[in-house]
């Protein structure tokens, strides 16, 4: 059953460790049929090398094993809960990629700073709260989900396609599997980039201190109008980048990162 | 029409990956026939591992297409610009690259650190002021090729082929589109040091701050009399890198930065 | 003798360089037959692109050479102090990996700050204290095993499969050659994090100090509850991650970390 | 004439490249045959790819050209000073390799921090003060040999083969080509080390100034008596570390550093 979200599912998961997103399992990919109410996930701690397409588990909305001879990532909860609260996302990465869970480590947000951020996030990407003992102890990966629905309260998931769950690693969302693979890359650069602009401003300041290089203060966010100006050329109505849908057949070609 | 200048523009268009410039579709490289007042540039939002040499788009100097079934990139008014406003420049590349896009996000210039840079950049290189919101919501990207041009005044393009967009990331240009992407790499490589010896003053700073190591300061920039020595003895009349015409003809071959 | 020995140690060595984790020769691997009270080793400064099977080198726990034409590294007598001190490890690593390095060199060790951490090591790994010049001048090898097992007094090795030991650089064990390598690649993994997040909330303050952000302060290590609960989804009588050990024939492939 | 040490100083340079220490032409090696008084060194600015043992060319130790079609290294004045004055090297590198450029235009030298740098360099790597505007306006090349030389004035060149040129970067030496080309590999290693730990004592001790974690104070040297130990196991007479030479033949193989 769900052959071709399978595939899709299992293709995204490749794509993990060749944008080296991952070490060894540290990631999980999932897609979802909304119209089956059906999920289907990477087995648990299935090395990339080794997994083949009939390895995806289906579960469903309770978590129930559907079909697969394998345990389900144990972050199955998560995107369950995930899935059920934001209705239009059709995929969920969860990585532990290295600069986004730096910043998840140190429990920040990474603000908008740029328009390779706002050409994808439309504002911060938020962090969450750290989970009480209670959540800690009681059902864990479920309760990882609902902190991160929690912390979206008066945010739109679907401007917004990622999330740092504090003192752990992201997880980030599209409209398939592949997308949400997409948007990991994504979070991963401007992370990155985030992490070395709040460092350059700390070392200007530093200078500025001994009084011999004028003040950088720390790093702002940028312009809104221009945050409003790039999310929106690529995405809602009057969108402009990118090719018409009847040119654009060839866009829908596998994830391809930058090579590092 | 233009084949040959196509073929250059998709061959300069495919190093930007090859050299880590680029993430997905987030950079663009164009050419001009300065006899035909004709611009090639790269199609907006075409995977790279897809496009073509039909791909190229060729645009006239008011921004119309003149031949190609695909829409520009969304930069294309930003090329224009900048090509009616530097009568010398024969390429243009625009990329997201990490490093200078850390800079620019950051709203600093690039200054003249050592013989590396002032090997290719006659100077600091410059970063553009914020476009005001006037700016952002009218003719955007021309509006980024009128505050690239305004930061330019004073300043010869010719001996500072980058300048960084505030909150945004580089451009860099050259005698071809070749050139320009030869450029770009440069710049990568002296933002990415330049970078860390701010970073490293910083630190010496905050070491001597304790009382226990001698004060470093803010980084200064190089002595301008290096500055002029490297700059000069690869560039202009009395250059004395490589070889003379007649045996250099190897030199003209692919852009083929640090395998890093 | 102990031919799959040697082949668990040779395969280990080998993948000392595809991880990125040794320059040169600067790393060495061994394994321990318990029963029979052997240690096989790399052979001291041999390149590992020339290393073969036999020249692996059988040493006993005093050290004496058993079998093979060959130098053991350097570095045996640390790993044989190991192997008597910690009862429960077959397999010693030793490599340069940089980051790792950075907070052995700084005499730091490296707190737990996330669940990367948490699920491989249960707290924060240490780093030994400085030797004496009697300890450098006298059997320095063997003493650097002694300090590694005085800085264990209250740990429990088996929790904690890793060590910096001070201006120098890490060892790190497990139940296999195999194993020990995996948790090398971890470690540089989470010190490479640990390091960022370190730096990360210095630059936060930093613009505090301004006046101009929230303070951050120093970073705090993670939440002992969710250190627990990590470390112990994955080791111990209740752990849930990954496969039952019917399902999980597998999940014994080689090492194969993240590719950078 | 002198084709095996053409050949052999190719192989250097081609090694360059592929160890990532150099961008486009970015880097030279040479060599020396001391019996004949002659150099065997790279062309100007011809690239890698493109390279062959033909292009070698061949100079005096005043300069002269004595075999080669096309112009030596701009650099080869530098390289000159250094084997007049320098007697027991055989091969000279010149990279900007980035790390090890970070610390020549901040003007630092690289105190040894650990066993890696002890491992190879007896001391901190020094670098060379600012030259003076005649130094600059003249025979610029042979006076950057001329600091190097002061810098060096009561230090051994044979325990300390690098150095940093201020506002520049790197030269490293060694008994041949080949150990010239593993020298700058290291170096490149020590100084991405050192760099970090430098910045992690400041992240330390900023968190230190409010009062929240202990002073970690600016980095200090490693213990005198510790590189005294490991410059000689590795160094000197009673050197033990690696094969004995009969043992060690395989150990002449090509440079092969640490894959990234």
């Amino acid at each position: 059953m769900l052959e071709k979200l399978k595939r899709e599912v299992l293709e995204a998961n490749l794509e993990l460790p060749k944008c080296g997103l991952v070490t060894f399992t540290w990631g999980n990919v999932s897609g979802i049929d909304r119209g089956k109410g059906l999920i289907v996930i990477k087995p648990s701690g299935v090395e990339y090398d080794a997994m083949k397409e009939g390895d995806m588990v289906v579960v469903d909305l309770q978590g129930k094993i559907v079909e697969g001879s394998l345990n389900p990532s144990s972050d199955t909860p998560t995107h369950i809960e995930l899935y059920k609260a934001f209705p239009h996302i059709g995929g969920i990465v969860h990585t532990h990629s290295r600069w986004a869970t730096i910043f998840a480590q140190a429990g920040l947000g990474i603000p908008a700073y740029g328009t390779t951020h706002a050409d994808y996030f439309y504002g911060e990407i938020p962090c969450t709260r750290l989970m009480t003992d209670q959540e800690i102890n009681g059902a864990y990966e479920k309760q990882t989900g609902t902190v991160i629905i929690e912390r979206f309260r008066g945010l739109n998931p679907d401007d917004l396609p990622a999330v740092l769950v504090h003192s752990h690693g992201p997880f980030t969302w599209g409209n398939s599997p592949k997308n949400a693979v997409h948007n990991a890359v994504v979070l991963e650069e401007v992370a990155m980039m985030a992490w070395h602009c709040k460092a350059l401003c700390a070392a200007e300041s530093s200078g500025a201190a001994s009084g011999e290089a004028p003040t950088a203060g720390a790093m702002r966010p940028m312009q809104q109008v221009l945050l409003d100006r790039h999310y929106l050329r690529k995405h809602g109505a009057n969108a402009y980048y990118g090719q018409s849908a009847a040119a654009s057949s060839r866009e829908s070609s596998p994830v391809s990162p930058r090579k590092s």
